[in-house]
C-alpha cells in the first residue's frame, strides 16, 4: 500500500543525508497521504546506507501501525501531532542539523534578519518553551508535538515552516516531505548565517520592508519567483 | 542566438555549485554581449542539476525578453542596473553565500585586511545603505541596482568589484560572467577569513602599505603577477 | 591469530578517516578479545591510505607485543590502561579531533546542554586535571590512562563513554572497537553544537528531565529507540 | 634537469589542492637540489587542474632562471631568501589557507595550546612585524623573506617550521617539499583548533611540561612515535 509515498519518503529521508543535515540513524522524515488519513514514516535506528522503500512504516494518526515489519522512529508521535494541528501540512522533517540545533540548545529564535529567512519563513523561526516535567515524564514525544503547536498559537504554521524544540533540535515541515526537507536545509542555512552575522556585529538590525517583500515575493497572492506563472 | 555566450553563462552558473556558493536554485550568473548590448541570464527558479545553455534567456538592457521560454532571473532588474551604470563591466553574479551574506546581515563593510583581499579588491567591500520604503515597495529589484550604484560614487567598481546589500546578499562583477564568479568566490573567503580574524583580535590592524602593493602587484600598470607579460 | 579482531579493528580505524576525525597519521582504534586478554590496536605512524588488517598489532593487557611486525601506537599504554580499569568495555579510540581537541585545549568539560549529547553521554564529557611534572616525565602514556581513571572516579564509563585529556584531545570508549569510534563522531559533534551554542547565548541552560528522559530512551531498561526489542 | 624533484615539487602543490589549502592559482611550494644549489618552484598564476611536472621552473638561489618556459611564482624571492638564511630546510611552502591567514590578518602568534601543535612546533608559530614602507616598496618578496628570517633570531626554524606573515598569511617549510606541505596542513589545523579553544576559554593555559614530552616523543633524541626505530 502506498507504494508511490514510500518511495518518495525514502528518498526524501536520503536527501537529509546528501545535504549533509544527518549522521548515523539520526533524523527522520514523513509525509502524509491526507485521502487516507495515513502516514509514511521512517523506521527508528536504521541505517541510510540500506533504506529502501520497502522498509517505510505505515501509520495511521492515531498511531497504530498499518503495515511495516520495522518499528517507526521514536519521534513518530511528534509528527503525528503536526499533521492533526495543521491540516495545511503533508510533510514533517526531524534532524539534529549543527547550526538549528545548537541555536535550539542555546534557547533562543532564530531572529529573521536577511532576504534568505524572509524568502522562506516569515518569522523568526521560534524556540519552544522549556518542557515541563509532567510534558517529559508522559507521553514524551506526543508533548513535544504539543508544545511546538502551543508554540505556534497566533502564527501560521506555513508561513513558517519550522521551529527549534529547546534543548532538543529542529523540526520542518512542508506541503509534502521534500518540501519540508527543503525547509530544513534551508532553517540549517540561515542559522548558520546568523550566528555568524550576529558575531560580526551583535547589533545588527533588520529592515522589516525587506521581510514583506521578500517573503511576498515567493509565496504572496502575486509572487513572481520561478516559472509557476507560466 | 548568442549560443556561445549562454554556453558560458550557463557553466559560469554551474560554477557556484562547484565552489559550494549556492545550494537549490539560489544565484544567478549573467553576461553581457556589448556589441548588441544583450544579456544573458539564469532563468528563475530552476534546478542547477539539469541546466542546460538553451534555458539561459537573453534580455536586453531595458528588461525585455529577446529570446528564451523561461522567466528570466527575478533579480534581472539589478544587473541591467549595473551593466547600464558601468559599460566596463561585462558580468555580474549575485549568490546568498553564507560568510558574505552574513557580513550583508550584518550592515558592515567587509575591511581589507589582509593581502588575500588586497589581492582582488582595492578597497573595503561596502555595505550599501538600508533600502527605503519606496525602493522595497517600488521597483525593487532595480532599486536594489540603484542602492548600489548609489553606494559606490567615489569608488571604482572595477577596483572593488562587489558589494554587500544590506540584509540580503552579495553581488560581484567582472570583465564577463567567469571573472565575476571569481570574484564571488574571494569575496566570500575574506568574508569568512574577516570573521575569523576580528574572532582572534577585535583590534586588528591593516598596513595600508600592503594594500597598494599588492593589488597593483596584480592589477597595476607594472603587474607581474601569473604570465600574462609573456 | 584474532584476524576476525584485526579486519575489524583495521575497518574502524578507516572510519575516523571517513567520518572527518583524523588525519595523516593521527587517531588510533583498538579492541579487546576478552576472552584471552589480548588487545588489536593500530600500528603507531603508518599511513590510514594503505593499512590492512595484517598490520594491526597484538598486545596482551601488560604492553607486550604478541604478534605484528610494527610498533604498536604510541597510546598503546593508554588503552590498555583503560581496558584493565574497566573490564565492560571491548573498543577504545583516540583522536585529534576538531572540536573536541579544542574543548580539551581550553581545559573545559563539554557540558551536557542537548539531547544529541543526552542521547550518548549522560553527563558531562569530563576534561581531566592537568598531569603533573612526575605523570609527563614518567610513563606518560599510562599516566594519561591513570587521569583519565581518576577523573572517572564517582563517575559510570559506560554511561559517559569519553573524555577530554587535558590539552591534548579526546579519548572515547564503547562496547567494541566500532562503537568507540560511533562514539567518538558524536563527541566531535556535541563539542562542535555546544561550542556554536555557547556562542548564540553564554547564559543558556539545560532542562535535566531531558538528559534522563533521553539518555534512558536509548540506554535505560525500558529503551525503546531503534529495532532491538524486536 | 631536475627531472625527479620537478615531479615531487608538481604532486607537493597538487596535495596543497586535495588537502583544502588552495584555491584557483593560489599557492605554492618550492623544493631544492642541495647538491646544485638549485630550486624547483611552482610557475605564477597557473591552475592546478592541468599542472604538469614540465610546467615546474628551476631557479637558482639568485632568482635567475634556468629552466622552464614560465614565470616562476612571484613569491620565489621570499623562498629563496630562506634557503639561503637556513641550509637545513630542503621544502617551504606559501598558502592562503584560511585559519593561518586569519591569524597572520590578526596579527597574533598561534600559541602553543595543545599536543596537537607540540607535536610539530615546539614554540608558538610567530607572527611577524608589519613590514616597513622601505620593505613593502622595495624588493618586496625578498624582503618577506627577511622580516620571516628576522623573526627566527633565536628561534630554530627546524623545530618551529612555519611563520605567519602579517596581514598576509603562512609560509612552512621542511626536510623537503612534502614535508613542508604536511606542516602547512598541521598549521592551519592548529590555527583552527586554537581560534575554537579561545573561543570556548578566552583565559586557557597550556602545560609547559606536555609541549617538551610531544615535541621530543616525535623529534628528540629518543624519539619513539612511528616505526623510525626500526
Amino acid at each position: 500500500m502506498l507504494e508511490e509515498l514510500k518511495a518518495k519518503v525514502c528518498k526524501a529521508n536520503l536527501e537529509l543525508v546528501e545535504h549533509g543535515l544527518v549522521i548515523f540513524t539520526w533524523g527522520n522524515v514523513s509525509a502524509i497521504d491526507r485521502s487516507t488519513g495515513l502516514v509514511v514514516i521512517k523506521p527508528s535506528g536504521v541505517s541510510y546506507d540500506d533504506m529502501k522503500p520497502e522498509d517505510m512504516v505505515v501509520v495511521d494518526l492515531d498511531g497504530n501501525v498499518v503495515e511495516g515489519d520495522l518499528n517507526p522512529s521514536s519521534d513518530t508521535p511528534t509528527h503525528l501531532a503536526l499533521y492533526r494541528a495543521w491540516p495545511e501540512i503533508g510533510g514533517v522533517v526531524h534532524t539534529h542539523s549543527t547550526y538549528a540545533t545548537a541555536w535550539a540548545q542555546a534557547g533562543r529564535d532564530i531572529p529573521n534578519i536577511g532576504t534568505t529567512h524572509a524568502d522562506y519563513f516569515h518569522n523568526a523561526i521560534p524556540c519552544t518553551e522549556s518542557m515541563t516535567e509532567e510534558e517529559v515524564k508522559g507521553a514524551y514525544e506526543l508533548e513535544t508535538g504539543n508544545v511546538i503547536i502551543k508554540r505556534f498559537e497566533g502564527l501560521n504554521p506555513v508561513h513558517t515552516p519550522g521551529v527549534l524544540v529547546k534543548n532538543h533540535g529542529p523540526f520542518s515541515w512542508g506541503k509534502d516531505g521534500f518540501d519540508a526537507v527543503h525547509n530544513a536545509v534551508v532553517m540549517e542555512q540561515v542559522a548558520k548565517m546568523a550566528y555568524i552575522a550576529y558575531g560580526v556585529n551583535p547589533n545588527l538590525t533588520m529592515n522589516d520592508l525587506l521581510i514583506e517583500k521578500h517573503f511576498n515575493r515567493k509565496h504572496g497572492p502575486n509572487a513572481y519567483y520561478g516559472q509557476k506563472k507560466k
